[in-house]
């Protein structure tokens, strides 16, 4: 295989490229040095070009979407889904059984218990065989089952800003005994592109809300990390909110933490050698504007003098390290690239 | 009537009417039924026609702006301070001597202890012995002493939102011992409208950031009016951050809260009789847009399941109560007027 | 004088309450000294508090959405429509003959021909025998005819802006032969407030486009309003674009003008009585949030040197003096009132 | 030289970094395949690390600012200048006498008249001799000058859309007498990274204006192309106004046309070789987001029926194609490299 790759590109296919998940796939695979987009699959759009639904990316790509049933996705290496929850996993085992691997962008794969998976999503697990076997995306907390696993579950936006906040903080043992908390912020791309009027320009703009404080689908998803990391269950108290912008994540995670531990020095221990997360020298505030159009996560440690806390601030691009930049990075994984392969470029900024 | 409104009318000065706080201070006290504009102060512009400095209020205002010794200050009956820190405390003592009264939106009267206030503000106070008489003007706090004030210390933007949010839950004796969390988002107005790159459109749009979270000023207000209401002193973590919209504050404030007490029905009995504050149904996420121009706290309490915390979601427009509108309110209260006067109209959505 | 207000306020009801149009029609009614509200339809939030469905309204309206087929249309004074276009025509004749008024913020009787119509809005016209009588409600233009109608037709929001920008140059002939442009620029209120892709924030957010180059239904009215001004078919070249932003509407106009005629003088004159028109001293630049949230145009005159053209700016806010607030107007001038009747506030920046 | 260049990459430096053009100049050139940045100059940042003054820059850049008297910018091949207006003519003649390419973004070399240039810039030219030599920096305009030049004059941002919207149409001789009017809207960062007042978030933001109405410097250098271009004089109606967003010019330009000439066809046939101009298909309307973060102009040509006119819609970012993006553009061109090298990725959307 691997050599078969080193001439030919990774052929791949991407099911659901509409919404903004799909739309950064495609601007990040077009740029991909091992990469050549095979088909692109949408339901609704299917016999339109891409750069008609897309005008953007005109002169870049000379494709149609497919409807599923004309694409041939089993001729891919690897075929990304950034459908709608509950639809990949309809389709996935089907293509596991033709060798083609699998990187969900969608929520269908990323608990292990198929019950909690019914409970937040309303609906039985089509095939919660596989559950066990998919690897959790977050290549900073799982590296070496990405690069052997057949079906990867790519991370929600929210659970990486606050995993990688307080993944440091949880591995050294060093969060007290009371419930972690973390206060999140999205830009609006995070609620998709589906017509809604909560989502137009007149609602969002020059306004600012929490949501779905009572529980919101991306808890059980960090309980869980933490879980796995902690080796036991941490409560967390996780209340997200919507930014009158497009881009952007910022975690602001709060723990205690008692003793004189250097936790500036814990956090650029453990992140030395990650290419894709950057500590921020003491004092920092990180904005969200650092990271946009880039797979990177930025974080800054604070203790705000007398309070027996920590304060981590965290922020990430929502479509790419919190979707499709971590997608191509856990391919990259998958397929034995050079983990940056195709992610290597400057944010854009102002 | 109006011969009687011509001699009653509040005769109102306001020094420094050409950053946001003053700006709005003029919208409403322009439409207030019992006060009139007699001066307004300003060292950059005077001599400039109000209407010339501020477009939009052309039509509403035939008046210039004048250097503080052309001012007839001491015709007023009240004059509000809408400088930057660290100005009105020159001013105020002569003031109060010729028998005007005082509302400071600056943080000149703010705290108590002088020491602290030179600690944060990085100069000596200029007339430490009236900062034991200055009310602190939080009507829903400290309605009694405001009605009898020669000096009231307008709060701040973010004390506003994040007293009243936890005020019912101290005032209980319900809060756990572990340090209480605000994590506050203001809009950019909160910054002043002083010439500053970081507060450029193109630096601050789609962007999101947290600021001073090793300490901002507003930390020091908020722990004296705890201890004030708890009688002992509480551990606050307080996290600003800066919103790409123009106006409103949403705090998002967290404590340990223990039992089974009806928190939804503590919040609703404090704040029965407030004209300002509304505490919204179980289960609500108030939006900053719901109290756009208008002088109003819109709260929410959650509890969510298994922490053994309370969410509190507090929601102001930092212009109107937290500044302006908040100033007017106080205004009334020293003048014997009804305490709504002037401030009962309908926030403009969208 | 209370009680003669309780039996003498104007009974309101407004068709179509859940839109942008109908949101701003409750809060400029809610506040006017002469108007009740009697009754709010709505098909889609029938039986809801319409404080439940504008939370930002709570503690100001106790009343619920109501069938058309529950209200009592009949027993109101006047009858605002804030439908889509194509509804209200279905319903007026029946209101007419039970002696109501009506004011329709849609474009159902906007235009005269009944062909024209039907060309534009894709079916006949419902009661096409009542395009002559209504009378198009830009006071600017034809406050008589208002005076005295049963059935006003409140003008478009691009309508409002452009015609007043040309109005005074068509009444004194001083447009020249060629055709008159108006590029103008609306913010996304204009487009209401319906779900849809093309309308959410992370479609118009940092983005800018025209649209219906080709032609908008705003066209054939404003060119109708022309034909009435200067007795002969104008032609117009308009091209409307949409601003990342909520409220507000500039038009930038541009006619061919000979000779050394002073046109602010013109513009002046034309104006000198209009309490809703502002012109600006030469060389200035209106902009929209001069006039957000009130019933008002401001316009400024300029001529670049050497060209022969005449720029004029014009802007109001599209839901005010674009929809709402000249509905308002309209409504004062129908019922004897005073024209300003619960329109003049100050604008609310920033 | 070109030898060496096979084996060394070009050696860049770039004067006045600091600003929104030299970021952008240095996010461009980090990625570009053959060139490196050798220095950066800034008077104000001198001895900062770039990505202190640049935290998005993180891990992409190991330099710091220079003062301009430590840079070693003889030992360039080429240098950039990115400073404000009068700043780069007073560097050049010593640099290009030391045989350092130049390529200034500023407006110091665009008019060949320099007494045009200090009617407009307000000081004399000092080093007028040189107006002559230097190449307008417009590629698709100008192109074997630009090859062989060794001073480039990059083009203004409104410049360089409106001339690209206009430019088939007058080579072609197909605009009526009439003048050209061009209604053109810019992002805010076209006014700068400095700081002042009138380009807050607060001030720009839910709002909309036109500004420099009576002259806006860009208008001599739209004129002077035109010149060039129609070999005749034309006037033009040049109208700026200032969007509420970042990144972006629209430029909405009409023209009379008579006559049954295929536009469409025009337009495709003058731009068929251009790598960075896209004539969209007919009925089109190009958004600037479509051109976010790339060096490209899209372009749709609409003829309004029955007016006579031709209406231009071209967009670009101004920051890229409109200023940083063309600079590199020109700098390939200059060195014999392929036009696109280091400007063929993807827009950034949403």
């Amino acid at each position: 295989m691997l050599s078969r790759l080193k001439m030919d590109r990774i052929h791949v296919g991407i099911v659901g490229g509409t919404g903004y998940g799909g739309m950064e796939l495609v601007r990040l695979l077009l740029e991909h040095p091992a990469a050549k987009l095979h088909c692109l699959v949408s339901r609704s759009e299917a016999g339109q070009r891409v750069d008609d639904v897309f005008p953007h990316l005109r002169g870049r790509i000379d494709k149609r979407f497919q409807a599923v049933e004309d694409a041939d996705l089993t001729a891919c290496d690897v075929v990304f889904f950034a459908t709608p929850n509950g639809v990949a996993m309809h389709q996935v085992p089907a293509l596991l059984a033709n060798n083609v691997r699998i990187i969900d962008l969608a929520a269908d794969f990323r608990l292990r218990d198929p019950d909690v998976w019914a409970q937040w999503y309303g609906e039985p697990h089509a095939c919660p065989e596989l559950l066990s076997e998919a690897a959790y995306g977050l290549p900073e907390l799982n590296r070496e089952a990405i690069r052997n696993a057949r079906l990867v579950a790519n991370p929600g936006c929210y659970p990486t800003a606050v995993i990688l906040a307080f993944l440091p903080l949880l591995q050294a043992g060093l969060a007290g005994p009371g419930s972690l908390i973390a206060d999140a912020k999205s830009g609006a791309s995070g609620a998709g592109r589906g017509a809604a009027v909560d989502n137009l320009l007149t609602e969002l703009s020059e306004n600012f809300r929490a949501y779905r404080v009572a529980g919101h689908r991306h808890l059980p998803e960090i309980r869980q990390a933490f879980d796995g990391i902690a080796n036991c269950s941490r409560e967390l108290v996780f209340v997200p909110h919507v930014v009158p912008m497009i881009r952007g994540i910022h975690a602001t995670c709060y723990a205690e933490v008692s003793g004189e531990v250097d936790l500036q020095a814990v956090y650029e221990t453990t992140y030395r050698d990650e290419p894709f997360v950057d500590v921020l020298a003491p004092g920092s505030h990180p904005e969200t504007r650092s990271v946009r159009g880039v797979n990177l996560c930025r974080i800054a440690v604070h203790r705000p003098p007398e309070s027996g806390r920590v304060v981590v601030l965290s922020v990430i691009d929502n479509l790419v390290k919190g979707a499709a930049g971590q997608a191509v990075q856990n391919m990259n994984l998958m397929f034995g690239l050079p983990e940056t392969s195709g992610l290597n470029f400057s944010p854009i900024a102002p």
